[in-house]
C-alpha cells in the first residue's frame, strides 16, 4: 500500500512553496499519497499548527508521515527531528509543534534530521521545508529507517499550552481556535467535561462566553433557531461556541485566547459543604 | 481504472476538515484519484454550492462520485443520500444542493445512507462530511453497491431557483454566481437564449447591467478594449457580464441575485403585431 | 513511472476552474501525478506567473510538464503552445509568461497547439485552460510527441522584465514579487550579487528599503532581533527584504515594481578614480 504523507504549513497558496515541497516529494517518491491538511496556518503561529495537527492525524492510516513546518526559528539552532509514535510519523522542526501529538501518542523514536545525505543537496536557511522535511518525508515514504535520518536525540520542545481549571462551581477552558465558520473552538475536551459533572454531580451547565452571555450545551447547531448562539462538543471533541447559520467569533469578538466558562445551573453552595451544614 | 472522487464543500482551506476527509477516504480507498472542486462556497450557500457542482460534472469521468457538502442542517433530520444517475455518483445531504444536476441526469437510484457499517464508527452530529460523507464515498470507489449503503427513498428535497423570464421585448435573467475575476454569471443558458431570437426574430440584442447600462454581447473578454465592459456566454455556457482586464462585479455593484436583461435594440413593436398590422 | 504535471493560474480557488482542469486530466490521463504550483497568482498579471514558475520548475522531475495559465488575451490571435526543453515541458499561452524559464533552459522545439485532435470536442473562447491546455497536457503526459499536438513556432512572446543596475557604488534591484510573509523578492541573484562584489571589491554592502532604510544582509530571518528588518538571500536564491516574525512589505509599504538597492558603505571614491587622482 502506498504512503500517506501529509503537509501542514503557514505557507499559504499564493506562493508556490507547497507545491515545490509536493514536487521534492514526487522526484523522490511518485507513489506516496500527498494531502494538505492545511496551509494557512497563521504565520509562525505554533500553537495553531500543533492544534490542527492533533485534532486530525486519528483520521489518517496508521503509520502515515506527518510534516507539519510553522518554522519561525528556520535556520538557527533549532532541530530539524523526526519522530516515530505509536501511531504515526511526524517530521518539521523541534519547537513544540508536535506538543500536542505527543500527549496522546508514545513516543518511540526520535532523530535530529542531521544526516545530509537524505536532504537536497543545497540546503538553504530560509525553506527546510522544501530542502529538509520534504525529502526526509519521502525517503520514509519509501522505508527509510529513522536511524538513516540522523541521531537519536532524548529531549524535544514542549510548548506551555493552556491548560483548563476546575472546581466544584464550574470550568474555565480557553479558546484555542476559529474556524473558518467562527466557531470558536476550546481546550475541553468531552471527557474533561464529563469528568468534572460525575465528580461534582452537576446536571445541565451552562456556557458563559464573553461579556456574560449564557448559552445551552445543545447537540448540533440547529438545536437553536438561526441566529441563535449555542454551544456543543464539535466533531474534534472540544467545547465550541457557535451561532447557528452565523459567526459567533464576530457575534461575540472572540479571540483565540479567551475565556469560556461552563458553570453549574445551581446557585446553592457546594455539596461537600451543604452535607456539613446539614450535620449542624 | 481508478475511481474520481470530487469534492465540494463550503469548509474553506483554514482549517483541516477538507484534509481530513481525504484522509478517510485515502484510509479506506487508497487508489481513489480524489479532487477538489472548490471548498469556498459561501458558508451554508447551498444554490451556489448546486450551481458550481453542475457546470463541473460534464468535465469528470462517467461514473464519477462527487462529494458536495453544503450542510447547514447536519445533524437534524435531513437525510444523507447517495445517487446513481446516468452521469455519475453522488453524495451529500438531502437540501436540493443536487437540483441542478438532477434536472439534466436522469436519476437512477437513491439512498438514504442508514447503514451505519459504512460510515465511521462513531459518527458526530456536526461532522458528517468526515463520518459518513468521505466514507461512503470511499466505499463507492471500491465498488459498493448502492443498496448496501442504505434503505431507498423516493423523494428528494428540490431547491426554490431563480428562472428566467422571457417575452418578445427581452429576458429578465437572474446573477447566480460572481467568480474570482468578477465576472457576474447568470443563469441564461445559450440554448435558452438562442430560443427566444428564433422565437422573435431578435436580431442583435444587448444586455442591461445595474444602472441602465448597455454593453455588447461579444466573443471573448478582449473583443473590448481594456476596462470596458462587455457580456458573453462564458465557458459555463451561461451568458456573463464582465470588463476586460476589470472586475464587473466591483465596478457595476453586481451581487448574486440582481437581475440582467437581454434586450432587443429595435423601438418598433413586436412582430406578430407588425405582421397584423401590414396588412390593414 | 507515472508523468508530473503541474498547474500555474490566476484561477483562484474559490470556483471550480482548478478542479476541473483537474477532471480533464483524470478523464484522459488517470495515472498522472497532479500538482498545484499556485492558483492565486494576482488576476491577469503574466510576470508574476512567469516569476513564480521559474523558481519552482527546479524542484520537479526532468521531464515535468508545466501548464501555466495566467491568459488575458483568450480566444484572441495568442497562440496556445506548447514547448520542451532541456530540463520539462511547458505548455499555456504564448504571451511571455515563459520568458524566464526559457532564460535558464535551452529551447528545443515549439509548436503552436492548432490540432484539435487533442483538445475537447467542444473549444471555448474563454476557458483554454479547461479545453486545451488541460487535454494537451495529459496527452504528453501520454506520451504524445509535440508534433502531433500542432505546428512548429519559431518565435515566442518575451516579456519585458525588469533587470537590475550595476555600477561601483551599487546595485539597483526591483521588487517582483510580495510573498504571503510579506517578504519583498527582488530580481538580484546571488550570483549576479557576488559577481559585482568580486568586480569592485565591496566588502559588507548594506541594503537601502524605501525611504533610505539600511538593513544588514543576513543568514536567516531570526539574524535579527524579532520585530526587526534584515536582508538576505531567500529560498529562491535572490535577494529579499524581510521583517523577522514581521511582514516587510507592511511595514515599508513595499510593493512589486519599487526599487531596493545595495550599496557598498564606503563613502570613499571609486577604485578607478582614485588611481587616477594618485598619479597627479
Amino acid at each position: 500500500m502506498s504512503a500517506v504523507v501529509t503537509l501542514l504549513t503557514d505557507f499559504g497558496l499564493e506562493d508556490t512553496y507547497v507545491g515545490v515541497m509536493r514536487g521534492v516529494i514526487a522526484s523522490l517518491c511518485p507513489e506516496a499519497i500527498v494531502i494538505d491538511l492545511t496551509h494557512q496556518v497563521p504565520p509562525q503561529d505554533i500553537a495553531t499548527g500543533a492544534f490542527l495537527l492533533d485534532i486530525s492525524v486519528d483520521y489518517f492510516p496508521e503509520g502515515a508521515i506527518h510534516v507539519a513546518v510553522v518554522d519561525p526559528g528556520v535556520g538557527t539552532a533549532r532541530k530539524p527531528v523526526a519522530l516515530r509514535t505509536s501511531r504515526a510519523f511526524f517530521v518539521g522542526p523541534d519547537n513544540g509543534i508536535f506538543t500536542l501529538v505527543l500527549q496522546r501518542w508514545k513516543l518511540l523514536q526520535a532523530v535530529c534530521l542531521d544526516n545530509p545525505r537524505y536532504h537536497l543537496s543545497e540546503v538553504s536557511a530560509t525553506f527546510h521545508g522544501r530542502d529538509i522535511f520534504a525529502p526526509v518525508a519521502a525517503h520514509l515514504a519509501r522505508g527509510t529507517s529513522l536511524e538513516e535520518l540522523g541521531s537519536p536525540i532524548t529531549r524535544l520542545q514542549r510548548l506551555p499550552l493552556p491548560r483548563i481549571r476546575v472546581d466544584w462551581q464550574g470550568i474555565r477552558a480557553t479558546i484555542v481556535h476559529i474556524d473558518r465558520f467562527g466557531n470558536a473552538i476550546t481546550n475541553l475536551t468531552r471527557a474533561d467535561y464529563e469528568t468534572w459533572r460525575n465528580r461534582w454531580g452537576v446536571e445541565e451547565p451552562v456556557v458563559e462566553v464573553a461579556a456574560k452571555t449564557q448559552v445551552e450545551i445543545c447537540r448540533t447547531y440547529a438545536d437553536v433557531p438561526r441566529g441563535q448562539p449555542l454551544a456543543l462538543f464539535g466533531s474534534s471533541g472540544r467545547l465550541e461556541v457557535a451561532v447557528n447559520g452565523g459567526n459567533a467569533a464576530q457575534t461575540f469578538l472572540l479571540r483565540r485566547g479567551d475565556t469560556v466558562k461552563v458553570l453549574r445551573r445551581e446557585t446553592t453552595p457546594p455539596p461537600r459543604v451543604q452535607r456539613t451544614l446539614g450535620l449542624e
